[in-house]
């Protein structure tokens, strides 16, 4: 079989590395064209060293009209607005797109409230929302996948056997969560300067973060139920992983056990979601570099809340790893082709 | 005036190391007798290499009897239980005791369900409880203070005006922390090993961990309700500092401008406690090698949710620091003499 | 082509758990068979959560006699002198072995003064030295290879056009050697306790590490030289990676374009070995989870000195990695199978 | 006495907010004027937010006539270049000034070589150089002193015994140095972006740097050698600390014990000089937030080459702290005065 043609747009982020990493591996597909408007002209090697030998590619400028017609399937790792941008530009030819940028992860009225215009509305309905274990059936018809968030994908799989059962007292629900520096992207800023992130830890955002809207709407839909959350992002000084401590009231009295066996029941046929035994709760360290999401569930003892630990390494589940999945599931490749790879401890 | 002769027990020990940072340049102490079981017949020096030149003191073995007579300040930082047999001999004696372990901060029943049988249940009673801010009264008469955990300070001090003025729905309470590895202390352990924990982030004992009685006592006490307390700790890769997230529905709405003024205001004549401005939430990295506890609060928009960020590090105000500001207020001291040190930034 | 069968003696360590990471994706291999002393009974996951789902076999006792006959590739990754007394046992059968310690790497004279008796003197001379670039036609028949250290991998690939061109004063060899924390393995100890090796620097065993003669045998062998070299191991805050800075002087005027030539042109069909263009000097950072080792050159003004910047990361490269490296090449597998793995960067 | 009143022109990075940190608790002066041209206009406090509550002062913008007439003390922590056109329009007044800048650290000859043309050549003369240790004398008479680098700091004081005992092959001096982050600044770029500089470990301008010329004047100046010196800085993800290792060929055979006894005699009455015992080898970890230079000393088993470990915090010996210490110098302060603090370990 002839190797798909791949397009990753916006290269040079830490998002845009990590996809190039799986997708060199997948036996199903070969780069042929990579974008990077600040870097246009250099070879990816240049901006990434550790890729010297490994692809050898010019960065392009990002021109929609310039991405050759051949491509079979296009990566977005944009900004927001200009991911919707180019991807308006693109969405009538033969190809398949998953748009890695928050464009097509919400519904208009809530991206009006949270990101601005949207500059192509149209889109936003027609666009499926690519958490792949909850998905699957829309991914695989899909023209355009919004690929979630990373905040979202640790907290929506933390919580989607909840809602599901209907077992969560929906506007209990509070997502603390802590995230490595990488989720800020490569964009130098004094907040992200090693000294002043290096042995510290800061909350910030408290309940007013995008990533807040976007795990209501998707749990909302999973589930028929109004969820609301409450959302606390924290910084936290290493580069990569996000932990979410999730808080729920329960709607009925549980134990941690039975818990357990419904989230091992829920998940028992994916094979990139691990539920931790009773009492043993993950470390993001045991995911690092790989498509896992590993859950720790915990009831208290009057059995009226529970508590749920969800792990994943940031820039792959949530981010390129679960692209590469949406795009096996899009392309009818076996769904793990790629990103099938032993998370890196230490 | 003659200075005030300081023994410290347990000195080899992180809790140790920085207690003699702080006396090292009290003006009104001078520390005489230093112990460490394990290290016993080596200079502190030794064992502490950065004391080389500036500490010249042998280790002693733990002995009661052979605490020498003339100590007027005894600080404790020993295992449970150690400590509380230690100081049921030195009582009797003419001495202030401050003690850095769990052994007489909460009482005896929850002491018998978290830590096992009590050896002097008796003294319990007669011990104060350290938050200085909170019992400045008490610690000024007390002969023994058990100097608070280093959770609870972060936990308490975040949630003290909430609870003094019955804002706070009881239950509703969750407090999810975030703590450096020194926390943890000084004993080699697979847990506690570089590699396993560096650039990762684990929870652990959730809803399980000995600092959730003694946050729900100190604050029932305080504020003469039933404070109910959910607690999660986590383990952060980096060495000092603790930042605690802490969600409380309101009795009444409030707005965040209005919390601040609450909080300001509750705080307006203590030195070590900073309330932060709207919108800005503080980082352990601003509190580091200090005595100062920094809060940050978020009150969500429809005014029914308080949301605390409450920073310390862990060995300062969460041990040695607040056991120096609990040894001036005993022995008369300007409360700040000895810890009126400025943040050590970056 | 049947999978060949695999062991890994001392397969609870790091080394051990980065062999199954490459071995898991290796597609002529199969593991069936691992032991770990310490946790016999044990499933692997149990030791290495992050290898739950993954890899499920349990862990043996280490007992020779108990290793199935069947298998056709044994890696030991054991304790100095308990490696040579396995594999005394195990060197008659029909099977290849690639000892990761340090048992076979130097001569029985360097051996006795290093490290003492040795338990089978008799095979050190049948080893092969297993750097594998210089000595593949050596490793290609082999029975046994002595994996290299992996300060000496970063050292010798380093030095090798130096020494091989004649090019350095033999005496003159200085090696400046900077690890993370997970060359010093699994076992805790005060030394590797994260809060004393975080933030910190230092250096050890100054020129009296067993790391220096294995230099020095190689280098001298492979150039027929005397060569002599001072070794300083530091200790770095960080998990993966040694970057050696290597001092020479030079027996005849280069510069540094000159030079950098003279490497790419030794090192021109080498995959792994990748050549830093002139004024670019290469962070552990951009091999990290691969079997690559980069090289920056610098000659001063004079043309009488080299500086010579040699980056790996340490479990692979320096252990895991050209430990399969080697068996791709004993086995006739193409060299880089299961290896070909993209730095995990950031 | 009145207190000294002291101005701060450069107050909002790491070396000016470090001085604060000293300046503050030193009793004999008092700080008056602060400038930060990026943020003039805001309160310290709002650039540095661990000073909130301890310096309320506003940042003026850098104009020279602006600062009041009553200043005792100048500290420039400003860019080179600036710093001396700041310096030559104050020089005249009566006032003692300290600059933590290049400009007056090193001969017209080589500050046109390595940094170009100088603003004002005729008053680098009249600057002593404050490595205090070495130039105390000087220092005490001086009006202005040329406060040293971070990374000449740690090596002069690790060779100086070296070379005033004429024990040196002046030729054959290689620095091997290692620093933390904060040692680039606090202006973000990609270099010292978090995510690009955590666990990984690189050298830069290898024989190039600018701190190469600084290290081999002093050095010369103090021994009436002509000392040659090979640097090479590496950056270590790490917030302070440098360590230097040094290596010296010897003129004359000595061993470890010797050596030690040289510098232990050398630096007998230095307060912040400790030389390690041997076969121990100095932490950067041991002197963190400190003035102290601790140092570590090894001579090879033929007694031919002797390597040093120097070890210092970067922002405090090797900038802010020694700027103090120079002052109570020139001001006749007793010499620790404001600096005399205890590492903080951990």
């Amino acid at each position: 079989m002839d190797k798909k043609k791949v397009a990753v747009l916006g290269a040079s982020g830490y998002t845009g590395s990590d996809l190039l990493r799986f997708l060199l591996v997948h036996p199903g597909v070969e780069i042929t064209h990579l974008t990077a408007e600040k870097h246009a002209g250099k070879m990816i090697s240049d901006v990434f060293p550790h890729l010297k030998g490994i692809v050898d590619l010019e960065l392009k400028p990002l021109r929609p009209k310039s991405i050759p017609k051949n491509i079979d399937v296009i990566f977005a790792a944009l900004p927001h607005g200009t991911s919707a941008a180019v991807i308006k530009e693109l969405y009538e030819r033969d190809v398949k797109i998953i748009d890695l940028g928050a464009d097509f992860r919400i519904s208009n009225k809530n991206y009006k409230k949270w990101y601005g215009q949207h500059p192509c509305p149209e889109l936003i309905k027609k666009a499926v929302y690519g958490i792949t274990e909850l998905n699957r059936d829309k991914v695989k018809k899909a023209k355009l996948v919004a690929n979630p968030g990373c905040y979202p994908t640790s907290s929506i799989l933390g919580l989607a056997p909840l809602v599901k059962n209907k077992l969560a007292e929906e506007s209990s629900i509070i997502v603390d969560s802590k995230s490595g520096v990488t989720g800020a992207g490569r964009s130098p800023s004094l907040d992200y300067h090693f000294s002043e992130v290096n042995e510290g830890l800061k909350a910030y955002k408290v309940g007013e973060h995008r990533h807040m809207p976007e795990i209501e709407e998707a749990l909302s839909n999973y589930s028929g139920l109004n969820v609301d959350v409450f959302f606390t992002p924290h910084l936290i000084p290493m580069d990569r992983g996000i932990l979410s401590t999730i808080y729920v009231n329960l709607k009925k009295k549980l134990t941690t056990k039975k818990l357990i066996n419904i989230y091992k029941d829920h998940y028992k046929d994916e094979k990139f979601v691990r539920i931790s035994d009773e009492n043993v709760y993950p470390s993001t360290k045991q995911v690092r570099g790989s498509n896992y999401c590993d859950i720790g569930i915990k009831v208290n003892s009057s059995g009226s809340r529970a508590v749920i630990v969800s792990v994943i390494d940031n820039l792959v589940k949530g981010a390129s790893g679960q692209a590469v999945q949406n795009m096996n599931v899009m392309l009818g490749f076996e769904e793990s082709t790629g990103i099938n790879t032993t998370p890196v401890f230490p």
